[in-house]
């Protein structure tokens, strides 16, 4: 089995409400120095082989029109 | 500045409501041979310094009873 592991991001110019508003509650929390916040999701799991990975982030993990996604392989 | 991502996962032994979600839907989609399928989040943000950023996942960006974060950062 290989050990995949995809991460999702908004694309760059996309909006990240999550990120912004990690931001919007770090000084309050007195957090400072910290910015550029991105949040996505990150998939792991276990496929007999790469060949669906790519099909499976643009059919079911990813949204292709807001999301970027990036496959690694663990071991193969 | 340090570019930072933080990997949180949900704890071994807690649901994964997303990730029993994606296994779910895989057959109907026609994929095969992909099971323990996990998903988390991924936070990629730049700090002055790391100093700050594990109290950052305590506070406000995992959940700690029932995720797991790592940090990596990926310049000094």
């Amino acid at each position: 089995m290989i050990q995949a592991r995809v991460l999702i991001r908004p694309k760059e110019g996309i909006l990240d409400a999550q990120g912004k508003a990690v931001e919007g509650a770090l000084p309050a929390l007195g957090f400072s120095g910290i910015e550029h916040v991105r949040i996505g999701r990150i998939v792991e799991l276990e496929a007999d082989s790469t060949d669906q990975l790519e099909e499976l982030c643009e059919k079911l993990l990813a949204n292709p029109l807001i999301e970027d996604y990036e496959i690694e392989t663990v071991s193969g």
